[in-house]
């Protein structure tokens, strides 16, 4: 079969292929595997109960039904629920926004794709534009997103130690300077995969240069506030017509609904709203439908702040104690949790790499993510830091997650002493 | 806002984009519209309730609830659903299928902008090759999905007049030859817009044609059999390992569940899956267990049978006979409906264009889709035909309908008598 161009690159193994993979074959495999690699959520059963009740509602009104999942959305996406999202960003965090601020899209990893691709790559006066990540390590879905060549850069990060086992990543503003041809600045935050909360004077720095540059600042939040606040930070979450602020229902607990939202200065939404036309048509509307209800019903915050963060805070500070516990007198870092919820690993000088441990892992019968693939943009170099650092999710059963982590343990421990 | 060469294409005005913004701003407006144009499938509520009881059983049941809606799918979806799919299409199709052979994607129009960007367009070897529709009007929303420059190349169908009202588009292979660089072709069946049904003949040539050329023949098959079985030709729907076949739950009544389903090698369906990966993570998994749960209780083609196709065959003789009455002395003819829910009419020499005829109704209140995009790939010449031909749905309350045909009429009458 002879593929295009587009397609050899994106048929070819990626790291976000791997990772997808290995979450499928766990599921379907060996119940003993101890799958911490992945982003499926914790499940939750307070916050389930409150799911499936929405669900039930839904099943049983008729004509709510039908309007729901019988007829297309337009293509940014369910309006009631646009409408009802915009007044509630504008009462709960302040945000100047309508819903003509709003697209929905089957979720986060394709808006992130539209997006890149709306504003990088080849344009049509000869330049090559990039998406800058002032740090990375970076979120490991976006680096094959390029449909041309790779477009991102990023930089490495200050490392500040906090304490015998504990470190945290600052943005190196020192030289920071953007390229000429940048289309975009983007960051996670909390970072997908260190945990990292950027403080709010790094994120009104980036929102400074962004907006001199006459660039947006593209943020994925999937992980922050007002939902999931899956973040530990005292942090607030800002919003300007210069914003690109993604959004997402996956952490929240529905991930297999796939609904992103964006929200973005109406020219971005139009654009959005007529990729998803030509690509989807329309974005799929269950997950919009569970939002709006909960919306409706004022749990959506309500099961953040009392469920699904503490939850997630509780578990956080268990997987740094069992970490902690299990590595003995071997060298080994934290990255602070201070959102999400992976521990990001560092074994600094480990005679193996990332991808070696990971290979050892598996055959362990534990899944991570090993850390090489989220340095998207980084030019190859001498950095070994790159390659001594995994992804560990910590949004498993408690005995799975403190199992993995005395595994994890001893393969480290066997690789320092060089076996 | 500096947009990629990528982003301006895709944020350019295309036919699918008015076509669902025409939707989704019918849905939100006046009640009054009469809304014959966009593809949503009527609500048929013996079939609803159905849907309803499904999505009620996993309400119930809070180990699948987290199982579907909690966990993200591997990338080529739902692993039982392409179990018991793959048992489904050997038993009922004959068709040699395994798991391997099936993707699940965001819905078929995913499928199709994944897999027309797989095959087609530029490839590494310098070459730029070409989706082949041998018969144009086609599907609308193929037109804007070229990632790079356009790579639709059509032909002139043969137009057969069945009666005084009646007509029927046959492939013109007097003369047809694939062009060297061609990538696959391409048809619907039924056919959108016109409810034209290939006969088998005309498949099995086109496979043959396609198979010598050592390259796919790509059936959409989204109102076909076996599922939604929205066909009254009397064909048997074929599969071999050089077909991609694209079925989809819109039409059985699910569109907004955004659920296709891709049967084909298993290398296309890896593609699909790397593709789906990177630009999605995983399909969404409503649809998916919406229709497990349908195939489980042996409703699914029993729903097809004694319900959709009925439905539409009544409502395709209805509008038929609307149409025939309305029209009176003024000239018109509609294809022959054989399949899917559309009236394709054609005004031969009308002395208005499609555009203008829509544009005229739009302000009657009555929303069809002008003809003209449904030639993609068609160059640019002087046969009026594409002009002269608009797309009404059927799928929708029988006063509309009728109402709807009315009002086509007396504009038409008016346009032919040169106002």
């Amino acid at each position: 079969m002879r593929f295009s161009s587009f397609g050899e690159k994106f048929s070819t193994p990626s790291g976000i292929l791997t990772l997808m993979e290995d979450i499928s074959a766990a599921l379907a495999g060996d119940p003993n595997i101890l799958m911490l690699g992945g982003g499926n959520p914790a499940s939750i059963e307070p916050v389930n109960a409150q799911f499936r009740a929405a669900l039930a509602r839904l099943a049983d009104d008729p004509a709510l039904f039908s309007a729901t999942l019988g007829a297309y959305d337009g293509p940014t996406g369910h309006a009631r629920l646009k409408a009802r999202l915009a007044a509630f960003l504008s009462e709960q965090c302040s945000w100047p926004v309508s819903e003509a601020n709003i697209a929905i899209t089957n979720g986060s990893q394709n808006a992130f794709f539209t997006i890149f691709n709306l504003l990088a790559g080849r344009h049509s006066d000869g330049t090559f534009r990039r998406i800058v990540l002032p740090l990375a390590p970076e979120y490991i879905g976006y680096e094959a997103q390029s449909i041309d060549r790779p477009f991102f850069v990023s930089r490495r990060p200050v490392i500040d130690r906090l304490g015998e086992r504990l470190f945290k990543y600052r943005i190196d503003f020192d030289g920071f300077e953007l390229p000429d041809n940048a289309a975009a600045i983007c960051v996670s935050r909390p970072t997908n995969p260190s945990g990292n909360v950027l403080t709010d004077p790094e994120v009104q720095r980036l929102d400074e240069i962004a907006a001199r540059a006459g660039i947006p600042l593209i943020i994925d939040n999937a992980y922050g506030a007002p939902f999931p606040n899956i973040i530990h930070a005292d942090v607030t979450p800002a919003w300007n017509e210069n914003t690109i602020m993604c959004l997402s229902l996956s952490k929240i607990g529905l991930p297999a609904c796939r609904t992103g939202i964006v929200v973005a200065q109406p020219e971005i939404i139009d654009a959005i709203g007529s990729i998803n036309a030509i690509t989807n048509l329309a974005p799929g509307s269950m997950g919009a439908a569970l939002a709006l209800d909960l919306l409706e019903n004022d749990q959506l915050t309500q099961l953040c702040h009392s469920e699904i963060r503490p939850f997630y805070a509780d578990m956080a500070a268990k997987a740094l104690g069992w970490f902690n516990d299990a590595m003995g007198s071997t060298p080994g870092l934290a990255h602070k949790p201070e959102g999400a919820f992976f521990l990001w690993l560092w074994f600094p000088d480990l005679p193996v790499n990332s991808q070696q441990l990971y290979e050892r892992l598996k055959k362990r019968g534990v899944i991570i993510v090993p850390g090489h693939h989220f340095f998207p943009g980084l030019a190859a170099d001498d950095w070994r830091h790159r390659h001594e650092c995994i992804r560990v999710s910590y949004a498993q059963p408690e005995t799975h997650v403190q199992r993995g982590m005395e595994i994890i343990a001893q393969e480290v421990t066997r690789a320092y002493n060089g076996h």
